[in-house]
């Protein structure tokens, strides 16, 4: 089989024994293409873009995990290898078009080469946060899910309104909670994105099935583009967070 | 960590290469406890009971998978051990009671007890049926997953009038494929279980995430106690199941 890694972990965990009762996923954390992939036939520019990772997603998740003492996971590997936020099934789990740009990396490839980055790329990934939820199950604790994601203020040459969007699939109580918590901003439910496209997948086959409340957060990436906003909405996510931590263990 | 399996794969696949998009899965195939557990602390005969395993589903679970050529995979383990339709939070993932029977062996087990059993019964069984679907995926198969159960007529000491349950969560079309197909008898959706019980689990572990059709077939087990009835059910749910694998790869 075709190596797609490079033999390192596709995954890191930060603050994995955090005493938060949330488990926080990053998914879009890096734009990292190893070598042997040859930038997927893109320009060290285009790589720099959204198309290959969520910009400041990984910096504001690595800020929340420290306010909530939370455990945090990132995924290693650019989206552009295998989006670990879709399921193998998925047209756009190894996409070949990226909002407007061709992936020549990704055209054409053979089972055997979609096999590799699936068994590779995503299920480690995947396979190390089920270890740690099952883990806490095992130990009887609370766990809520949390991803942090961002999105582009323009795409396909629209403007998005949104600023914040809190997605959910399965379970509200998390979006509701939080959507009182930012009135000075333009703030959605399922938008930009929704499960109608797909993106609900990893909440889906981790807190859906296992009965967790989860919620998906998208920030529009024009306010984490500095360290200090990155700062500031790290701690202004990790307010109603708090919050929403001491209800987890409650029935509905 | 304690030694739950006894050294052999907890899951056996038969038929793995079938050509039909059906994966068929049998979670409750076995009343297999280990040596090292002691029976549970119940007796021979407590094993032969539903409470270890779905009488006669493994059967006629093989029988399916040979009329439809399709891959099936089952657990060699007992569902008292670790119940692979539940998730690791459900106090029914080992239970602690089972219809009105206490067992003894799940009682005040530990956080590393638990933990084994998740790692090395529900676990192997999980990944062996997401490589399993993984390999397809990269391959671009069409896949619908139906999984085979049975009920007991009498439980908690009331008798129920249904024979033939259909479940369903997330996707009800093979549900209402299978509908209309078993006039004599009483088949009804959702019944005698259904997704507020969370017996969906398999199917939204494995199913919802990757958007696959799905079906859980619950059978009354005393139409299916002896092998020519077992057969006669198999032969009764393929036709529908045949009809409906020519619509799996439509889109909705």
């Amino acid at each position: 089989m075709k190596i797609v890694s490079n033999g390192e972990p596709v995954f890191e965990w930060v603050n994995e024994q955090g005493a938060s009762p949330f488990v926080l996923i990053c998914e879009h954390a890096s734009n990292f293409v190893p070598p042997q992939l040859n930038r997927l036939g893109l320009s060290e520019a285009d790589l720099q873009r959204h198309i290959a990772y969520d910009l400041g997603a990984a910096e504001v998740a690595r800020l929340l995990s420290r306010l909530l003492d939370a455990p945090l996971i990132l995924q290693r590997y650019s989206r552009l290898i295998y989006d670990c936020n879709r399921s193998p099934e998925s047209a756009g789990a190894i996409a070949m078009v990226s909002e407007a740009f061709q992936i020549p990396g990704n055209v054409d490839l053979s089972p055997e080469e979609k096999a590799a980055r699936i068994l590779q790329v995503c299920r480690p990934f995947h396979h190390a946060l089920e270890r740690h939820l099952d883990g806490r199950a095992a130990a009887g604790k609370v766990t809520g899910l949390v991803s942090i994601h961002s999105f582009t203020r323009v795409y396909n040459g629209k403007r998005r309104a949104v600023d914040l969007g809190l997605l959910f699939d399965r379970d509200v109580t998390l979006a509701h909670a939080l959507m009182k918590s930012f009135p000075d901003i333009n703030t959605q439910l399922n938008e930009p994105y929704g499960p109608k496209d797909g993106v609900m997948h990893l909440m889906n086959l981790h807190g859906a099935p296992r009965g967790l409340q989860h919620l998906m957060v998208e920030i529009c990436n024009d306010l984490i583009e500095t360290e200090r906003k990155q700062q500031q909405w790290a701690q202004r996510l990790s307010v109603p967070l708090i919050q929403a931590a001491a209800k987890l263990g409650e029935k509905k």
